[in-house]
């Protein structure tokens, strides 16, 4: 392994009720994490219900090396839509393969979460959850392209 | 290697004039992201500009494997604050070493980008670099506990 780079391991899974790919309709989709009692104990997710939205971070692990972007692509392929770096929009096949989503908490207890609105499939290996703190949402007004608000309009 | 383990490999570095870990007044530190362009071309940040924020993906690579909490500490030692999961908290000395921070861009061009308010030290890998679309904000009512609020008092 080349020096500059790193080991990562799941912390858990997602078990949701989509097992393939699609680009919109989240908000249909029921889902867990199931936390890896190898790599965490129950109280990793102690006081966790005290917050109402979490922050995963996951791995796109169906994507193949070979379709991975490292330069400019239209965004799912719409060329009315201005060409854009990989850096500047957030599909699937980027460097590295990780998604970071917020999504709410239902429920946590011990090494199982219920959330809702994570789009992420069935098997989707989890590589952190963290608490989603007001604290850290973005300060100041949000300026994005009309393309990033047309993406998200059939999302959740 | 586990066949349960994921290689990752920086995108790029964050040159910051912070080059030791504090916990606060991050807001003080100067910062830009130089892309590897080993992993990328330069039009990789195309259209990125057009957006206000970026989330940024990093490692905590100065946590040493030993000092990774699995279960519960108190946050920053604070014995006023509840006990909590590592999952419940955004400590460094968590399992992946995974940081995630919404920040300012304040100019991309080819593989530099200039930002404001990245809560991560001088020579910090960067794992991957997402524009903040407002469809990913956290949907309906936040709700956290007071310690929570307390941590970031004085944060940025």
């Amino acid at each position: 392994m080349d020096t500059n780079e790193y080991v990562v391991r799941p912390i858990g899974t997602v078990r949701a009720t989509r097992t393939v790919a699609e680009d919109d309709g989240w908000d249909a989709v029921g889902s867990e994490i199931v936390l890896d009692p190898a790599v965490l104990t129950p109280d990793a997710t102690l006081g966790l219900d005290a917050f109402s939205h979490v922050e995963v971070v996951y791995l796109f692990d169906r994507v193949v090396e070979a379709d991975v972007c490292h330069g400019a692509r239209y965004p799912r392929g719409r060329r009315d839509w201005p060409l854009t770096g990989i850096l500047a929009q957030r599909g699937r096949d980027r460097p590295n393969r990780i998604g970071v989503t917020v999504c709410h908490l239902l429920s946590a207890g011990g090494l199982r979460l219920e959330v809702a609105g994570l789009d992420a499939i069935d098997g989707t290996p989890v590589l952190d959850v963290k608490p989603h703190m007001s604290g850290f949402a973005p300060r100041g007004e949000v300026r994005e392209p009309a393309w990033a608000r047309e993406i998200m309009s059939a999302y959740w």
